[in-house]
């Protein structure tokens, strides 16, 4: 009987360690294959040099959907098709002016904004009020607010080592600041910008208004404006502030999130699907954000579709439009699968930027969660093995409900807010290899999960 | 006797674990002051921008040394000094010019190709031979190599995830091609820049001469026209490339290293050293390599100095020259260390770029080593914690008989080869959260071990 014994846990260890092994075969030549004769560095370039500007409900944006539609056609897959999805329709008209003026010397000095997506448009002149917090703000009575300028000035904390931490820690003035200065009756809104350290572009972004208070005019000043005005404030009793934008929303449009697929062998109703948003703000070429991650979605099935990779579950990639300002496409999705009855059983998001990729975070629990982190001793040769709690993002949380595992591809935070919404973000601040070593990442981790996900889910 | 025992060991834990949190608390304290107000950048900015083509022997690296001997003085340290050394002093001389022209057409080709450094001058013409390694020109027979051009072509393996291990796959063709041609009765030398992927710039770097072997002109060309060429010269049965160099080397010259420490409150006499190499390639402004390493580790020393924490250790900084193109820096520290009976217990370099770090590597051994790689934990929320075995770099090298443990800081390695001995490697490549994290890391990496010294050697 022990002899026995011996033979099945021998025979066992030989399946898991052939299997193991086979794993990291495969993905070390999706790796040289990708890092060899990779394609999304070029298609990266196209997107961006050709549509560049694709903010949500643009022309430019309608161009890029169908682009993305041939590109998909062009490289052979099971199903490629755009799903309608009406989109906001927001442009920013004419570059903005801005400039103020000092109160005794009235020396003028010119300023960088830029208008924060869904901002209306006009024409404000006003003095100055700077405040770090909405709690600072309120602190203040409504007649010292009343006609003025209120500029929100808290910096991201450059101490947080996880840049997004950061972020999160800053970018509700920018979101909900138009609201709070409006309800304290002033008539505009000046939002440092969302960025680490101090440069001079200015950095656009969502902001929403509420119906129940006026709508005032907002925009983004560079870092750097924004520690000239902050100290031009300190010095100067009284400041009068200019600034003109042209923006304006139009009706809403109609657009597409764009999809394509491989489907699976074994489990063809089960999808597992993977994406990034093809819609950008206009100030750059959306290249970090999320040029790269559409590209890098797409090569990695390209990868799978070239090397012959069959996977058992079907593969799905989505370009979805309008996540910068109203997530219209990553709903339309998420209402469409459950009107067709479709099962997603994992989403992964890559919209962090083309940076190189340090792991994977992932949203699910138990033992499921479990495995799923037990997997990143496969990534170590790629260092890429920082699998962690969190993931999601914006495009796929809408699955969640449907009881999805979301992940996401997580890169190194360090550059991020250097490019992130400002005319900054072009194909030129994307690094070949970093871009590349993503893709590879994404279809290694597509092929371990197809692979083992019944395994992973205790199915097995 | 049980309760004696459990006191005693809830003493212990209680101790370890403040010892624990007080590292961490002050390497915590360490990052945040440099993400706030960090030099770093600033010093980089200035010997980029004001000593860029710091040569060594030129008269800009000894501007240099000053600017560093002054820097260091600003500083306030314990000592601060210059060490004579001897080094060489090979001059570039004008721009290299190059073209091919192809048999049939007489079309004249331009190319971008730069002298390697310790190059003899010339005017070369002739018909050229490509080989990929020294094995196939060796297979050749010596008539036919005579009198022409040898192209050694073998690209860097793009496969290689950590691009170290592609650069010394291909990097004997620029140290030792020059010889192996020579030996062959080539005229000339030309070898494909050492980089990664397509790109047009021409990358420099030392290569070597026998005394047996007739000294020929040795350049390298970009991967880019690497490419190019090599089509060429498969489509055209004739070919003709002509190059012309103006280096030449003049006598030795007296340069120095700059050294600057903070004395050590409980062992003195015992050294810990840190530092990168001052010279640079003249082609960019020496940038990655090693600016920043440079400016790191004077930002470690001076983040010590400003924030109070006085070492156990004696904490050095050195600014070595020649790395390059001699090593005469890093030779003459160690035997001047060795003469004065200086003792040597550790020794860090900085020398792979100023990108994202992520751990640390060491040259030790038995339970020395896995103490060190078991103080990754506290790196873990820097994303830093790869601790590995390796270690050491090129200047701290002859302290290892000495007994010294070496080690190194290891940032990301994707796009080191970009800039590397290159136009490309100028200030504007450098991030500079990137590089504050690594000056942060260096610091809080030599707190660590100082503190902790005397039990990772194994003496408490």
């Amino acid at each position: 009987m022990k002899v026995l014994y011996s033979i099945i846990f021998l025979f066992f260890c030989y399946t898991v360690n052939a299997q193991v092994n086979s794993d990291s075969i495969l993905i070390k030549k999706i790796f040289d294959e990708e890092l060899s004769n990779g394609q999304c560095y070029e298609n990266l370039r196209y997107l961006c040099k050709g549509f560049g500007k694709r903010l949500t409900g643009s022309p430019i944006a309608a161009g890029a959907v169908e682009w993305s539609y041939h590109k998909m056609r062009s490289y052979g897959f099971d199903t490629v098709y755009k799903q309608d999805v009406m989109v906001p329709h927001w442009v920013r008209g004419a570059t903005e002016k801005a400039h103020y003026e000092l109160g005794k010397s009235m020396k003028i000095i010119p300023v960088s904004i830029c208008a924060l997506g869904g901002s209306i448009g006009g024409e404000i002149k006003g003095e100055v009020i700077e405040v770090k917090s909405f709690e600072e703000l309120r602190a203040l009575k409504k007649e010292n607010v009343k006609g003025k300028i209120v500029f929100f000035n808290r910096p991201m904390d450059d101490t947080k080592i996880n840049t997004f931490g950061a972020y999160g820690g800053a970018v509700n003035q920018r979101g909900r600041g138009a609201i709070e200065a409006g309800y304290m009756g002033a008539v505009g809104v000046i939002v440092r910008s969302m960025s680490v350290g101090i440069n001079p572009y200015p950095h656009t972004g969502a902001m929403r208004y509420s119906d129940t208070v006026s709508k005032i005019p907002a925009c983004a000043i560079s870092t750097l404006d924004a520690e000239k005005l902050s100290d031009d404030l300190k010095k100067n009793t009284r400041l009068f502030f200019q600034y003109s934008l042209y923006s304006h929303t139009l009706p809403d449009t109609l657009s597409h999130n764009v999809i394509c697929e491989i489907q699976g062998s074994e489990h063809p109703e089960e999808i597992m699907v993977m994406g990034g948003h093809l819609d950008a703000w206009d100030l750059g070429e959306g290249a970090h954000d999320d040029g790269a991650g559409l590209v890098q979605c797409l090569e990695a099935l390209r990868l799978f579709k070239q090397m012959g990779i069959r996977p058992k579950h079907t593969i799905r990639c989505v370009f979805f439009m309008n996540e910068e300002n109203g997530l219209k496409g990553g709903l339309k999705y998420a209402e469409m699968a459950r009107l067709n009855n479709e099962k997603h059983v994992l989403a992964l998001e890559s919209d962090e930027g083309g940076f190189t990729p340090r792991g994977f975070s992932f949203d699910a629990t138990g033992d499921t969660l479990a495995r799923l982190l037990g997997y990143n001793k496969t990534f170590h040769p790629y260092y890429m093995d920082d699998f962690h709690m969190g993931g999601g993002g914006s495009d796929i949380g809408p699955l969640k409900e449907q009881g999805c595992v979301l992940m996401d591809l997580s890169p190194d935070t360090q550059r991020y807010f250097d490019f992130h919404h400002a005319a900054t973000d072009v194909f030129e601040g994307v690094n070949k290899r970093e871009l590349l070593m993503g893709a590879a990442g994404i279809a290694g981790i597509m092929y371990l999960l197809d692979t083992h996900w019944e395994e992973i889910c205790g199915k097995q």
